[in-house]
């Protein structure tokens, strides 16, 4: 039998059991007791160690329960055979939080993923949650319905309805934490079979997260009213993913003649589909929103994308699709499975925010706020010479500048950073080659007018 | 030219432009204009509708950038070549809030998947997302980094290491909205050409959930230690999903020994991998808590998988897995791209939840709440007649009858729903056939003290 050398300290950190338990443990472990041996009775450690017996009773129990001994009626304890082990290597690393650091500091960015955050409706917000976890607390600690709340759902539909001409039951709607997930989530209805047509340039996020989902995408080229769709039925795609309101980067509206011949397109063939992103509609300074393209859709084709990360913030983790009946029913056969990524919290306090008319204000406050700033920054960059023409300008919260094709986009870009300004080339967002004047895009969503004069100043002292 | 027959209402809900651009986008739809033809000229035009021109043209811009119209310099607006048109239905249809009816009223629900929200610390929480709207505002309403801010992976590594044995740096673990989500990511860094082992019974959510992201699965006879790795090694499975430390829905706690075989199985081939779903180790009534399969995997193969849910709220839609290096490194190239599905403010609240101490604060009371609450049940059980044996009473928050083998799983339902109980049939866990001595699961983490003794009793009523 095994003797043991163990010194129990009455007044360590650990309770007395946990240190016999600890002890004999290493000592299976490391091989100082060998499988088949007994350990003493629990009556004998407990006066070796002048412990109670039921201290040293739950030590074996543990070692018990977690396979390191095993009992025989009336005979004792006795060490399992054990294979090596691995050792446990001390943690205590600790990651340290990053901040946003780029390696070159700029003064001002022209970053066209930009949101403005001054103007979030904290004070709203707030209250809205406070209410939301003051009221029905309990409730919403429930696991709630996979597509996401029937009321949010009812909200979207009414909102999608009367903004964007979608048609939709709300029970075709699903709601998921960001668009990455709900493409995630929309692949599993789709199938991984597919071949993705993307314009060029294009939401270049979009094109890595297709990639990551394991998809073949192919580039189709563009023309002033958008994706090409002869060019499309020549690529072997069999969806498209389109922004048909307002492309990105282009700002390309994609005229109603061009949304027929794509929707025919997607009819042709049972296993096409159109991923309509309409990723920020709400921002049109000239006119009315755009309707979607899921509003003429005759043939079910359409599976239309929204967030509320550009509306509201994107904190707000909140997106939803609205899927075609085909889609829907092959929804509740696989989708339904996987349980809704946003928390109820979070659901009732943007049905709130939507219903009691909060979200209308943010959208047409918000609208004001950037049309002052692409105003500005329209109006300042008149003085830049050589620009062939501004593209993008009645929509979104970015600008395209295309120079005459004797300069380059990285002299451009480098131009700017010399002046502690960033700007970003339109290559950045082409897949592939493709080859167009040099262009550069100015995101303005994230900074107030005074900063926008005073560094779309500095381009001017850049460029000329 | 076209003649317009319109009559602007000046005190209407849509301003005159509005009502102009609808009217004519009806009549370009329906084909009352037809491609080709002229509109009048925004100066005839506005003088015969009474409007100033600026509002007219405003009109005519809305209808080219929609593409219903084009312009020709110096002649005018003319109407494009439009095919038939999709007409827009009303939508208004709102679907309904739905209850949780199941058809029949029970009086006692002794759910499996209960968890105690009486208890949730709901002014600490409260508390903790006013800090945290209020302080940081701002930064938090940004898009943050994709596998989890760094100050709760931190958190949550360290807990990990004290409480679970699993070693890791933070950088290696992975935030995401629940485990359905955390597998559907999974899915795209393991591939799908992987047959998944299972045992049966099991975790259902699980399986529906591997189903749906097009996994192969098997299922392994297990024994009273686990699954069977020989039948493993058989099954040409090469990622064994397990619960070493309280399996569901028996509650088998895998030896060490075996654990080193699964181990061993895994370290065979480099495409084999071990998912361990540590889904409720917190609440183990006898001892501590068994240590993670991952702190003893020296080949790096355990994909470690823990959640919130069980030990907080299902609200709190909040899991993380713990990656090996491999797949860390296949997440850097893959994983990277999907946006982290848990808005920052609750990452925020959660982390501050564990740094300081109440998360172990409330762990430590529910499992003395629902330690009680096992006891409760399991004397009360005891006066029901033949029952052979009593399994998972030492952990989890469900026990489970099992009865000898006169008596039918169906049989036994039916008369506890006779007396307004619904207890839950162990064939419902089990995928495909396997005979098995007929067994009840009795969850007991939704009810209190009095209730489950009531509940009890009705059953005792019921099954004798």
């Amino acid at each position: 039998m095994y003797e043991i050398a163990l010194h129990l300290d009455a007044h360590g950190e650990k309770t007395l059991y946990e240190q016999i338990y600890e002890y004999l443990k290493a000592e299976i472990q490391k091989g100082a007791i060998r499988g088949g041996e007994r350990l003493p009775s629990t009556r004998m450690l407990a006066s070796r160690l002048e412990v109670s017996r039921s201290t040293v009773l739950l030590a074996y129990e543990q070692l018990l329960s977690e396979g390191y001994v095993e009992t025989a009626p009336y005979r004792g304890y006795f060490v399992c055979q054990v294979g090596e082990l691995y050792r446990l290597e001390p943690a205590g690393l600790e990651e340290p939080e990053q901040g946003r650091g780029t390696g070159r500091a700029y003064k001002y960015d022209f970053s066209p993923n930009g949101v403005d955050l001054e103007h979030f409706p904290y004070a709203v917000w707030r209250k809205l949650n406070r209410e939301v976890l003051q009221e029905s607390e309990k409730e919403l600690l429930r696991l709630g319905d996979a597509r996401g709340e029937a009321a949010l759902r009812n909200a979207i539909g009414n909102y999608l309805h009367q903004a964007r001409g979608v048609q939709v039951h709300p029970s075709r709607i699903v709601i998921g934490a960001g668009n990455d997930y709900l493409l995630m989530l929309l692949s599993r209805l789709l199938g991984s079979e597919h071949r993705i047509a993307m314009e060029s340039p294009t939401y270049r996020h979009a094109y890595e997260v297709f990639r990551g989902l394991g998809y073949a995408c192919v580039t189709v080229p563009m023309d002033r009213q958008g994706m090409d769709v002869r060019a499309l039925g020549e690529s072997g795609a069999d969806v498209a993913y389109v922004m048909p309101s307002h492309q990105f980067p282009l700002g390309t509206v994609m005229p109603i003649r061009r949304r027929q011949e794509l929707l025919e397109w997607a009819k042709e063939r049972s296993e096409r589909y159109i991923i309509e992103d309409d990723y920020d509609s709400e921002f049109r300074y000239v006119g009315k929103p755009v309707p979607a393209l899921q509003g003429i859709d005759g043939s079910q084709k359409v599976i239309y994308m929204g967030t509320f990360s550009k509306s509201i913030a994107p904190a707000i983790r909140i997106s939803y699709l609205v899927l075609p009946p085909m889609l829907a029913e092959q929804y509740e056969r696989v989708g339904r499975n996987f349980s809704c990524t946003v928390s109820r919290t979070d659901q009732k306090m943007l049905q709130l925010f939507m219903e009691r008319g909060y979200f209308e204000r943010h959208l047409n406050r918000m609208r004001a706020l950037y049309k002052s700033r692409h105003d500005v920054l329209l109006a300042k960059l008149k003085a830049v010479q050589g620009v062939r023409r501004v593209l993008g300008e009645r929509a979104g919260v970015h600008l395209l500048l295309e120079f005459s094709p004797d300069r380059t986009e990285e002299e451009l870009v480098e131009q700017a950073a010399c002046q502690g300004v960033r700007v970003y080339p339109l290559s950045e967002y082409c897949i592939g080659e493709k080859p167009h004047a040099p262009t550069v895009l100015l995101g303005y969503a994230d900074m107030g007018e005074e900063q926008i004069g005073d560094a779309a100043e500095l381009l001017v002292r850049a460029w000329n």
